[in-house]
């Protein structure tokens, strides 16, 4: 039997033991399970880049997977910690509070649970380190093959926290798409802006009108002049200049702009950040 | 039998192989050894911050574990490579050098080897490199079940070197105390300010006390200006507003201080860095 | 029979989830083998670091390791994918791109093949992530013995892309020798310069001539005056003082330049980076 593999998404960073505590105490509750790292260096608090990343990694992994996220700006308040399992893909572990969001539009077959029972968590339970006290445990628990259903009540998938608009808005004017209006999502070690615009919500636009859409991405509180301007979505970097400032879909599926040899987030006068908005003109 | 893991704890950062190297010597002398990293990342030579981090972490992870632990700004020189040997713990393994003082302070029962068997060696032994010379290949082969009698002869637990003020000091006047003296010893990725004053230091203070106390934060030399003044130490963040400054026992025990939604680490006019000192004054 | 390890070389960086993904995938194929990472923090692009890092590390793993690098300016264009064989060593999984021209110059007898069969890959393969595409599945079914005569033909070693420069220059003047000169190919986390000059080159030099050769840095476009004058080139640390720039053979045997109790590459009129030049004159 293969061991169960855990993976963890958070923004602990690697210059603290938090991701190495987890581990000591996945190791020591399950010592079959394989944890791996998915990422600890989501930007500190950002719930909506660990939601997009944990959403572009998980699916690589075998069924059964249990995959920790924590992204936890309301631990110690009352904020729920829950599991969500979808058969044949496995578990999600974490914080209530939009982490999960993908994975929830995802899947229209999966059971949530509220992770309430006591054997699940190590004590005391701190009001600060939820990944080492509820998460780990319950993730070890759940690779030992733990029952499911002793780990809590039933949630209702409706009741869950969700991050505000994780695919972007289309932008209507009078009854007429005019636009697909996302965010920078996350920034790549190429610096390559990654936005959350799905390729599937510009294919009912038809390859002509991607080909001559203007990606524009602004910054900053106006938001009225866009730091950057690209014209025309392109299928790859083949047709591009060194230099060039381009737009593509990556290898997730979703827009993102990239500099050919070099870096699209770094600029004289200004540097671009997730959370940067991006509007896609028509 | 499940596999015996080596943690691993350096300033060897992640650009670089050497972590990577001590692993592949690792898993070549002992291929079912499973060598997990708590953090390469303690600021370059920082053995304060080294055995800090590794004493919140260590105890985790499951008992028989081997903890590398390698900040060594004497490697080439005659400082002792030595191995601990803690019942029901496990073994800690690297220089002698204050890295463990932690674990010192904390087992009565313990002993204590200096690695002088060549066969516990990789050879030619560099000047520069014991972790993968030294480190890497004791724990692994510690980790095969070699005696641990064979590493080399018996050291006096008393003649270790160790850092000065692990825990910080009690400042009296006139007999009654006034304050505890401490340091920054971690800046996590959230910025928040770890220090070496232990909650059990405050117990005997008294809620009262504790919760009136001044916590200062001093930097560069003249240390007259605090950069950074909390009034009263809390339970938890809840009571605290965004952008507040608190101090709190985080999740190891320890005090730290925080901003609430923010960062503690960052100013205009200053930057916050591991050993500034910190005093709490009753 | 213990696990195959498959080591990581990139410069995916660790903020993103390429090389967890990366992990998902070899384990989705081939549950038994084990991810290792050398680094991922190669600086984006540069071929050359990422080709000496890997140098200096894949030696110190078990024979039969499979070593994935992936530095890869070139994906989506006609360069190839391609596996190396060396017996006794293991493989090597990466880009036709230079990454592997020390291995080339290390090994006589070795077999290369192009990765041209689509049972070695994942589908649809994108135009910018063959580490998750092809290499990584590549590397999963060679570590579950899948034949390696069937990823693709049989490719001359002659034909494969080389780094310029890999090991510098010998300088002659009037057919003497008057100097070696390569180039800074990775810093450190010590802030320690590391060349690409190897201990070797300098055999047949004698003792005398190193020990009162002249290592120059040089930066910028002009390269006329340099960063960095060290004299002599020593054996240790030992002799020298706190806060001197001294050159010495590193853990690899290579010419590295650092200073004792500080970092070498940050002054405050320039810092040195990897691609400066360093001459080192006799």
């Amino acid at each position: 039997m293969s061991r169960t593999i855990i993976t963890l998404t958070t923004d602990f960073g690697l210059q603290s033991t938090y991701a190495g505590v987890m581990k000591g105490l996945i190791y020591s509750l399950a010592p079959e399970a394989l944890p791996v790292d998915l990422t600890h260096q989501v930007q500190p608090q950002n719930v909506m880049e660990g939601a997009f990343l944990l959403y572009t990694a998980y699916n690589q992994f075998p069924p059964g997977t249990i995959h920790v996220a924590v992204v936890d700006p309301g631990v110690g308040t009352a904020r729920r910690g829950i599991v969500i399992h979808v058969p044949e893909v496995g578990y999600f572990v974490g914080p209530d509070n939009g982490l999960f969001t993908y994975i929830l539009d995802t899947y229209a077959n999966l059971t949530v649970r509220e992770i309430t029972n006591p054997a699940f968590m190590r004590h005391p339970v701190s009001h600060t380190f939820h990944g080492r006290d509820v998460f780990a445990p319950t993730a070890a628990l759940l690779a030992k093959r733990q029952a499911f259903e002793e780990v809590g009540s039933l949630v209702d998938r409706d009741t869950l926290d969700r991050i505000t608009s994780p695919w972007g808005k289309r932008k209507r004017k009078n009854g007429k798409l005019i636009g697909l209006w996302g965010e920078v999502v996350h920034i790549d070690s190429f610096g390559n802006l990654i936005t959350n615009l799905s390729e599937v919500l510009f294919e009912e636009l038809g390859q002509g009108l991607v080909e001559t859409a203007t990606v524009n991405v602004y910054g900053g509180t106006r938001k009225i002049d866009p730091f950057l301007e690209v014209k025309g979505i392109r299928q790859t970097y083949g047709q591009a200049n060194s230099g060039d400032l381009i737009a593509l879909f990556g290898s997730s599926g979703f827009l993102e702009i990239a500099r050919v040899n070099g870096r699209a987030d770094k600029h004289e006068e200004f540097q671009i950040k997730t959370t940067c908005q991006v509007r896609v003109k028509l």
